[in-house]
């Protein structure tokens, strides 16, 4: 048994949906299908998410609506158009988008919430009266039905754990339940939606309720590439990679699927795959707790700018207790996330992302800091990337480290950190920014082709 | 001008106390000698200071000291006899060693203290005594007149900043004074000793007190070597040496001088030179706070076993804030100490010294993070050893790294951990303890011969 979900671009016109029709027809295992919103059908479309947030703008700010909401429920009748629906369904999109005129969106903290959703429900709606269409046994189903409560948070609803039971007892629906991805209801009875990766986080708590086999999310790509294609000519894609490894891939922009939308599924130990719906033959990545074929020790070379790095140097440091401490409760204080924290005998260099820090606030965490440590020496350096070698087994390989140093030195790259040692599936490696674009490519050559 | 400090082994026979007159004559800078007490003079031989400690644990035995008092005079008049010196050094020297026999113990926290510091104080009068037969205007200098005062903690006294201003009163003293080592007075009068490396310290203080342009300690090796030579065949010794170096050496396991005591010349940025009493023609090794000449990258390869690390993996772990300062609280809360902490994507391991842990201990620490932290992965790897290479000018050089690693890998040494990027003068790799001496020797022979 698989759950499938489906993002806008597989579901951006009828021609795609007609590929997803294929997909869901083409194995019966296929009995939950979660769906996004309509997508982009080239660049310079909208996304009717988008479209959405057009339509909570012109409320608040009192302007009329129904060219926006003529515009949305075009899009629906554009995808229905060459199959022969059942009237009814897009009558309920109507209906559904009509009630947004006069929704109140003073005093309700749902409103915004309520209004994306509808993306989401209406296309599950419209989906499933295509596939019924198609001779499938499809139904719609809303996500209260399904039992997917949801934390009383707008815009950044958390699943309930008793969610999970009552998921499970739909379990041997003898129907293909067509379920709108990105949203919850509290247990009040309103609308909530998750924060990033919506849709995608609710195919994982579909999977992880039903304990399914397979989750398979299908994109518009072959799964995940092992190095970034703007910097590595037509890398290769992954096979398979562990959640472990996945993780590291998308700290570093790697961002196919956002990770935390992988947490149930994880937690739930079920395999996700990331598959093309415009070229659904291809195997895909597939995403697992646990891979046998440790063949190839990197499956793949990620990288980021934008950090920095905050240097403290004091004398006899090592023999401060709560010296760390200290410097970590300056950080909380001030609401700043590190990222890494390496240290010598006598300093410690703290890594942390940029965006964090206003001019402004380097000068009072450097004050701070200077005023509470003390430090022999104190500086902070900017424009930091980065680029991590990623591989399950990499542990087991003596020189794996030999010769990423060893390639990045021929390269004449300098190495402003080394990250080895807590994570088994990584080595991370801090270079100027500049140098971010060659390392990535000299990295990759030397453990692909 | 110099303060010149000699150790136990400079000062155990009238043959190396020969050598001390020598060194002393030959250069009018040495304006300042800082004396330990009489060492070993061969394996099987006792040093003053133990014999000292035995008087001290059998009068609190109530066991009779007199032959304990006898042997350590006995020293004394044995260094003194082929020199022609006045009668009242050594009948100050029995004296002095006479008010043990009655010197209140019960109730009197400075008791050990006096007792031990006799071993150097007496020492100083002696070499005083000796230094003028030899014709040299030199004089006796006792602690208090000195002005070293020092916290009153016994056996762990803290020099007070105020002594600095009163040592350098001294400064154009025309006497060649003999400063005894490793005590000083409390305000109130009391005998306090330092902790470790206590008459270094004392040398380091005098030295910073009087700002002189050089402090030269005097001990039995011609230097600090670049590699253990236990683990290297004839090491090389090493010329110049950063303070900064000179930590990262110390940490792992050279243990010349207490790094701790080198605090004071540290401070006042004081170059120390560390010459061998028994071939002061050799340069020995000069520690500075900078050094300009960074022609070999890297100057030293220490190792030190004893490490254990713990690992905790869990899942988005570094979206928590507060995370680590979690971890680190537990480590408080039971009084240890970390040494270091990488961390991945989702998981952190924290390198601590095992001689902190007990079972017992062990099993709380680990109990009290599976608890609060309610980890993924959690276990501890015992029998660590870091290995640390060391050089100013290494970040420079793009390829320092990469051939360490390299020439671990060819000895299929596998490493736990790299540490690179705090420390400019080093980077540090944990390896299983079993593998340290073959990997300090193949780091060895990577940057020296």
């Amino acid at each position: 048994m698989k759950v499938a979900k489906f993002g806008g671009s597989s579901l951006a016109s009828a021609e795609q949906v007609q590929k997803v029709v294929d997909i869901i027809k083409e194995d019966t295992q296929r009995r939950f299908v979660v769906v996004s919103a309509p997508g982009k059908r080239n660049n310079a479309d909208k996304k009717v998410t988008d479209l959405l947030l057009a339509v909570c703008a012109a409320r608040c700010a009192n302007e009329p609506i129904e060219a926006l909401l003529a515009e949305i429920y075009g899009r629906y009748e554009a995808i229905a158009a060459p199959f022969k629906i059942a009237a009814d369904h897009l009558a309920s999109i109507h209906t559904s988008l009509q009630q947004f005129v006069t929704l109140p969106y003073e005093n309700n903290p749902h409103f915004y919430d309520t209004v994306l959703a509808s993306g989401e429900d209406n296309n599950a709606k419209l989906i499933a009266g295509i596939l019924q269409s198609a001779g499938l046994p499809a139904r719609y189903m809303n996500p209260r039905e399904l039992g997917m409560t949801v934390t009383d948070e707008p815009q950044n609803a958390r699943i309930l754990h008793a969610s999970y039971e009552k998921i499970n007892a739909w379990h041997d629906s003898q129907a293909i339940l067509v379920i709108p991805g990105f949203f919850g209801y509290t247990e009040a009875g309103d609308i909530c939606t998750f924060s990033r990766g919506g849709s995608d986080i609710s195919g994982a708590i579909v999977a992880a309720g039903l304990q399914v086999d397979l989750y398979e999310n299908f994109t518009d790509v072959d799964g995940i590439f092992s190095a970034h294609p703007g910097y590595v000519h037509r890398p290769e894609s992954i096979k398979e990679v562990t959640y472990r490894e996945m993780r590291e891939l998308s700290y570093a922009g790697f961002t196919v699927l956002h990770d935390e939308a992988l947490m149930p599924s994880y937690h739930a130990k079920i395999p996700v795959v990331i598959k093309n719906t415009n070229n659904p033959s291809h195997p895909g990545t597939l995403i697992t707790n646990h891979r046998d074929n440790l063949e190839q020790p990197v499956i793949g070379v990620a990288s980021d700018e934008g950090f920095c790095m905050i240097y403290i140097r004091k004398y006899l440091m090592n023999r401060e207790v709560g010296f760390t401490l200290r410097v970590l409760e300056i950080f909380r204080d001030l609401d700043l996330n590190y990222e890494h924290m390496p240290s010598g005998i006598d300093d410690i260099s703290i890594i942390m992302r940029s965006n964090q820090l206003t001019a402004e606030l380097e000068e009072t965490l450097l004050r701070k800091i200077a005023y509470e440590i003390d430090p022999d020496e104190l500086r902070i350096t900017h424009d930091l990337s980065m680029v991590v070698v990623v591989g399950e087994g990499m542990r087991q390989r003596v020189g794996i480290t030999a010769d990423s140093t060893a390639a990045l030195a021929r390269k004449n790259i300098n190495l402003e950190m080394i990250n080895q040692g807590s994570s088994e599936v990584s080595i991370m490696f801090g270079i100027h920014k500049e140098q971010e674009k060659a390392a990535v490519r000299t990295l990759y050559y030397t453990f692909f082709d």
